[in-house]
């Protein structure tokens, strides 16, 4: 696809240590931890509608990290590249029935009392969730290969949102507990191990300056995924308040 | 992709002409005719600084338009179908430099005062306006091809905005005329033309229930792909006047 962005000014190639360092600094400007929707969830400032749609619209993108992720292993050619990236699919899909985060975030829709049927077809997200995520897997489908494993960097920060989610969230909502954000402890080692390898293979990969172009612009793109996916939230059931057609309306499906 | 669609009730097939009731009331609930935004652009109650930012979103929309018929025209067998389908590429790309309907929204784009480079480059667009014309793009590309073709049919509707969008622009803001305005005037006889033969190939060739309803849920995506645009604009431009990282803002490039 056609993506464009907005160059980086990089005249010659940077160093590993700077190429971080840039990473870094996109992380740190453009996360999703900045995001008023974000902040308003782990202050208790949403109600308990607003957390329902969150979590269903949430779960479409938990939902596609797997085939994301075999999407990326489909393009590795070597063995020992393949079984660190299938760990990612182990966590996300585990080694049985009931296992696994994609059913640690069903624990988490099914405390907030959603039908599970309506949460796993996800016939009732938002359109702007679903394009998001989408744009994410055709982004790692398509994309040079150093490309597609820096949009996987935005783990780096999670660590600036899952303590305070987590907490934020058990202090303030009474419909949350500690076994339905289960989902969220296993990440907080998870993700960062993840990060770790990916920001050692961009650094070790990444050294023309087109190359190290294209993985800051992987990085703002993933971003822009979360991002936009918040935004999407907050337009349909924060202010204005304006559900698209057909969407997750919680007088009718809460 | 792994699109998900609400299956729409239909136990037995429909006849040609009841699947294109079911096809227009799709549109009359939900075509952009009913945003808040679109309804904003007509009645004159936006900003100039607002009309940047649709027509500039808007561009990217128009720009891949041809790339759309161009995936879909590369599915097509019957040399009578692409000649049918390389009318809507010609009307887009015109016939030489400065002619086509991209090159009409550019003098749009050029009346309004925008950067034309800026504009072309695509890279102040939301985010979420590149998702959503991707996943049209995508969803041309990967559907069965009846489906594809039916995800056009948001013309049909396209009389419910084309007129009331000029007269309404005209009469409101001073910053468009007729002539920058020139790109909707051959549209009124194009999307009809064009809405018409895929009308007609839908009528032609959804016989079974599942291509029926294959048909009447790429019509909705369609118009959610259309909706979340206007979303998009309405959030990050009038309220809560929220512009995403990196995105077009008229203060800095207006």
């Amino acid at each position: 696809m056609s993506q464009q962005f907005e160059p980086t000014d990089i005249r010659s190639p940077l160093s590993a240590d700077q190429l971080e360092v840039e990473l870094r600094a996109i992380g740190e400007a453009r996360y999703h931890h900045r995001h008023p929707f974000q902040l308003a969830l782990q202050n208790g400032e949403l109600s308990k509608a607003q957390v329902q749609a969150w979590a269903l619209n949430r779960y479409y993108y938990q939902s596609m990290i797997p085939i994301k992720d075999a999407s990326l292993m489909a393009r590795l050619h070597d063995p020992e590249l393949r079984r660190e990236w299938r760990q990612r699919i182990i966590d996300h899909d585990g080694h049985g029935p009931g296992e696994g985060g994609i059913q640690r975030w069903l624990a988490l829709t099914d405390g907030l009392g959603l039908d599970r049927e309506m949460v796993v077809s996800t016939g009732k997200i938002l359109p702007a969730t679903r394009f998001a995520v989408e744009a994410y897997v055709h982004f790692v489908r398509e994309r040079p290969l150093v490309e597609a494993i820096a949009s996987s960097l935005t783990e780096l920060f999670s660590p600036l949102v899952i303590n305070t989610r987590v907490s934020g969230m058990l202090a303030h909502y009474a419909f949350v507990s500690e076994q339905t954000l289960a989902y969220f402890k296993p990440r907080m080692t998870q993700a960062p191990r993840d990060a770790d390898f990916a920001l050692d293979y961009v650094k070790r990969h990444a050294l023309r300056v087109d190359q190290q172009q294209g993985v800051l612009a992987a990085l703002r793109f993933k971003c822009d995924v979360l991002w936009s996916m918040l935004d999407a939230l907050d337009y349909a059931y924060v202010a204005p308040r304006r559900i698209p057609p057909g969407a997750f309306d919680p007088e009718v499906d809460g």
